[in-house]
């Protein structure tokens, strides 16, 4: 049997299409961030990234990264062994706490990832709620996706942040039928927002519990930076707050905070926590410094939205087509996979600005876009080089000027 | 609907039956291992580990720490993207390429761990396969077990280890059916290995895929590390090697190793390596440290096998149930969930030793043990202390000192 040639098949389609995905050797450089370096066949190239995730520049913050440093050298390297079996550390026990004191819950628990905690917390919950029917929002991250699949318990997906849909199947489920909703605050696709209070209202009134990923807004809203549920006063309604460590407090990890119990029995039964080696303590230390410090700190979120803003003004006074957004997030379509990545190589080769391009099956076929992420870090200086570059690259590819809005369909 | 009455019955249940899990607060101090501090509410106390996972103690070398502590100073704390979006960093390319070095294959790909590199990587591979029959050994570890699931496809289970059962099923699966057989070297809690030999005949006779889980071998077993297969002569004949970089390597990660076809196909699929962050530099880093140093000397491999056979004997010399193993592991059977849980607590609290009770679902009821994992760094004084230490407990509670050898059912 030829096994290699389905794998071989496999990543021909992708070239096919367009969406063979070639990764970026970079080098971040502490304390210069956005400024990296990007590794090449021809030698070290400098560029500044304008597609990071690291919202806040956290990772580079001196706190976090003394945090990391000086863990790793009192405490060694690695955990050792699972939360159960000897890898249970004093970090992440603190971690833990000041999670759940950040969003006013009982408990929290930490996961290796966002992924995993989706995956497995979304899975555990519903396993253990008998006859659950899980109501799951159409942009759901893949993560959720695969934890209601992990489920195995019924699923109805609502439109995306479709009220009117979502009352709908509520209602079809009757009373006295469990029911979970599951649904992100910021979509990080398209940046936008989950009418959080409305959903917290059907939920009251029909009977169901709500779990909500703040993957893109923790570290980010609110004025403890607990995410888009605090800023709209809606968080001590929800009950399972899911958000990672990865993204704007700039390390590694996942976690859901809630009522004890639930963190209990999640703690208890979910094979992804039990089963797997617990996060090094030098990262849960970086974390719990990179919480504490945005905890207490407002100013990154401040400089952060205003360098969005700048940045998406710059863009829309040049002509280039934004998709217009309520968040940090700045998507500038170009709709065309091949001319997406086109773009991205020529602002890339030509300019030294990274900008990733975003292809199927991460936004639907005709919505590839540059996702754009300004960064408290992101000066008006560079805003202005971006903007000048981009439109180079639009005027040479002669890309389209007029804003277009399709939706996304998994955010990476 | 009271959605808080279901955690509680729950986690209720687990404490009726006497396996609520209760994790010890230990802070490692680099440098000291294995001796620890564990936190309770009446202060700190100096503990003995036992059952690390860290089994040579390379979370604590000076070069793994180096690694770490001084790459976080140079790039910061975490990766700030997934692998595709700007998170792909240069420690863990290289990482991959001193990998793929190391098991003689054409690439690697490094996940972050061990259980979402089974967990993706095994659905991954199988998806891509059509029509795929995987087989898959009846102790394979959840992080398996759940790959398979994930999969989709259709599974056959064949009894442990047993080559006239695994072969059987091959035979009915009939020549034209793509098969992929599923396996551990070393399993974790019989400390038992696998016939790798055997079932690479089987594969080559029937036409079947291979992928073995060498988490607990990897570092410990093969002239360079590279785990059984490699010790064994087998490396080259199996076609996805899987390891962690949490235990033995001590830090945290996992990855596959494999032609290139096939890496490159998981890596460009795969929804646990694709939406999720890059684990950090630094611990990119300090894995890569560790596995080069692993790879040059053996001296920590030909310890670690000599302080576990010397612990062996001096458990066995003083009359306390072993189970042999041809491995590093040593289980000390208990076979009752209370029991197991008393004395690890009184080991705990009057003898300073950490050694986590293992029950049900790790092993089957019944099989309930302690699982002691000696390290190079447990020299022959704390052999005989641990050794006293067990007499006088299983002296207190009557414990049987005949030896029992059930076998393990969900190893964590
Ligand atoms: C909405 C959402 N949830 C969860 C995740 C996973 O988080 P992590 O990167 O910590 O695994 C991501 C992206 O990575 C995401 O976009
Ligand atoms: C056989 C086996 N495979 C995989 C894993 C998961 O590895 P990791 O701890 O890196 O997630 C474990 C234990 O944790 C294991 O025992």
């Amino acid at each position: 049997m030829n096994y290699e040639a389905f794998f071989e098949r496999a990543v021909a389609a992708l070239k096919g299409e367009n969406r063979y995905r070639v990764f970026a050797d970079l080098e971040r450089v502490a304390g210069r961030f956005p400024h990296a370096i990007r590794h090449t066949p021809a030698g070290p190239q400098p560029v500044v990234v304008w597609c990071s995730n690291d919202y806040l520049g956290m990772g580079q913050h001196p706190d976090v990264i003394d945090a990391m440093a000086s863990t790793a050298r009192r405490m060694g390297a690695g955990a050792g062994g699972t939360r159960n079996i000897s890898g249970n550390h004093h970090p992440v026990v603190q971690l833990e706490a000041e999670l759940a004191d950040l969003h006013g819950k009982q408990g929290a628990l930490v996961f290796t990832s966002g992924y995993v905690s989706n995956l497995t917390g979304i899975a555990t919950i519903a396993r253990l709620i008998p006859n659950c029917l899980i109501l799951s929002d159409a942009l759901n991250h893949n993560s959720m996706i695969e934890g209601v699949r992990n489920a195995g318990c019924d699923k109805a997906v609502f439109r995306h942040n479709d009220m009117g849909h979502l009352e709908e199947l509520l209602r079809a489920a009757g009373p006295e039928r469990p029911k979970l909703i599951v649904f992100e605050s910021v979509y990080s696709m398209d940046g936008d927002i989950a009418p959080i209070g409305q959903i917290c209202d059907l939920a009251e009134r029909y009977g169901a519990m709500t779990y909500i990923d703040e993957v893109h807004a923790v570290g980010l809203y609110g004025p403890r930076g607990a995410g888009v549920a605090e800023r709209d006063g809606e968080m001590a309604r929800i009950d399972v707050i899911e958000g990672t460590l990865a993204k704007a407090y700039g390390c590694l990890g996942g976690y859901i905070a809630g009522k004890a119990s639930v963190v209990d029995a999640v703690r208890s039964h979910a094979p992804g926590f039990i089963f797997t080696t617990t996060l090094p303590p030098a990262v849960a230390a970086a974390a719990l410094a990179s919480v504490r410090h945005l905890k207490a700190s407002g100013a990154e979120r401040a400089r952060h939205q205003q360098q969005a803003a700048r940045t998406k003004a710059a863009l829309a006074a040049a002509g280039l087509p934004l998709m217009e957004t309520p968040t940090h997030i700045v998507p500038l379509m170009v709709c065309d996979a091949e001319l997406c990545k086109a773009a991205s190589d020529r602002l890339l080769e030509q300019h030294g600005l990274y900008i990733q391009p975003i292809n199927y099956p991460t936004v639907p076929r005709g919505a590839e876009r540059l996702r754009i992420t300004p960064t408290p870090l992101h000066d008006d200086a560079l805003i202005a080089e971006l903007t000048a570059a981009l439109v180079e690259v639009w005027d040479h590819f002669g890309l389209p000027r007029a804003g277009l809005a399709p939706t996304a369909l998994a955010a990476e």
